[in-house]
């Protein structure tokens, strides 16, 4: 195995996994370092440091000093400027402008939306449903960013049972989406626990991971 | 007066304001076009074919065979990379990248952070705080999309009788961005109604107006 160009600091939750899905689709050698919430990990003074929301995900870029990038979105980006150099999964903001403005105002769209209400979320599926009636992806001829921010969001929902069978579209782009063998394989990274290890856990800690997957931010 | 470059459809909250701060920083000739929430007008077929979310703002580039842009934050890049191109209020990718990646990175934390829930505001407003003990502003040596994206939320919890005694610092960042004519002049735009008409609306439109300002999202 290569030595990691990048570290990532994580937690199971589609915050991290749009980060490990994009740097599995790009073949980048990275490291994963779990943090744990019940300890509080993600509050210590030295993550406080690099990321200073004290929030899942952060990542480390050895290339560059170690600089530290937070937020989910901004290391998307950060990752399709660095490391995306063919666009195989963005758009480039100088040739493609219009697709990379609108590759931006979809993450804008799952970061701000669909991420932090759940209650919302038959409206923002029918924006997607819509969106997707006439194309393959969120944005332009491929898969990019914006799919990748919002689809994590949409499985998990699926996963907690909500039905979209209303939303045929939506269904067959997410079927398109997690039939890719990276994609597929970053789903699993970090590793989701197996149901009895996850109930013996305390009640805070469960609480904890639920919310991450439910998609609401208030798990500290 | 020149002939617009771009148009903005908006209604008055902090998103709207956020991009006429930076249309008038950058004096970008702008025309803007208030609809009104009461009578749905953002989701008319009309406006819905130019932002598939339904809300508001949305920008009109009149000089790219009238491109639309949603998602407050997408458009205040656009506006970055399009007419920013000396940098004024915003950092290069390609010659600073570490102070792009940051400023995407406060941009994110704004837009998914503050900007949705009032109620997680005190330890949002202790990011800021510590990020501002050093510093001038939120990014780099000088003001910045972060600092637009940002700042308007707390100035809005401001309005709303949020004590921000604890927060020094954030007060004075507060302090040095009001003073700032063109981004004073922009806070105006669109025009905030009176309280006396304020009152004579019906009980939804202030609702509507109501959240728009305490920067709840569910305004539709």
């Amino acid at each position: 195995m290569s030595s990691p160009r990048v570290t990532l600091y994580a937690n199971v939750s589609p915050a991290a996994q749009c980060v490990t899905v994009a740097l599995e689709e790009l073949d980048i050698p990275y490291e994963i370092k779990t943090l744990s919430l019940i300890d509080k990990e993600q509050k210590s003074d030295w993550y406080l440091k690099i990321n200073p929301n004290g929030r899942l995900p952060t990542l480390i870029d050895h290339s560059k000093e170690d600089f530290a990038v937070w937020e989910s979105s901004a290391i998307l980006l950060y990752i399709a400027q660095h490391f995306d150099t063919e666009h195989k999964i963005s758009y480039d903001p100088v040739s493609e402008p219009k697709l990379y403005s609108e590759q931006l105002q979809w993450i804008f769209f799952a970061h701000g939306g669909i991420a932090p209400m759940y209650d919302e979320s038959t409206r923002l599926f029918s924006v997607l449903e819509g969106r997707l009636k006439d194309r393959e992806w969120l944005v332009g001829p491929h898969y990019s960013l914006a799919d990748i921010k919002a689809f994590l969001w949409i499985h998990g929902a699926k996963i907690i049972g909500l039905n979209l069978v209303d939303y045929p579209n939506l269904q067959k782009w997410l079927g398109r989406i997690v039939s890719r063998p990276k994609t597929d394989k970053a789903m699993g990274i970090p590793e989701r626990m197996d149901v009895e290890t996850f109930v013996k856990k305390p009640i805070e800690e469960t609480r904890a991971i639920g919310a991450a997957l439910f998609g609401f931010k208030k798990v500290e």
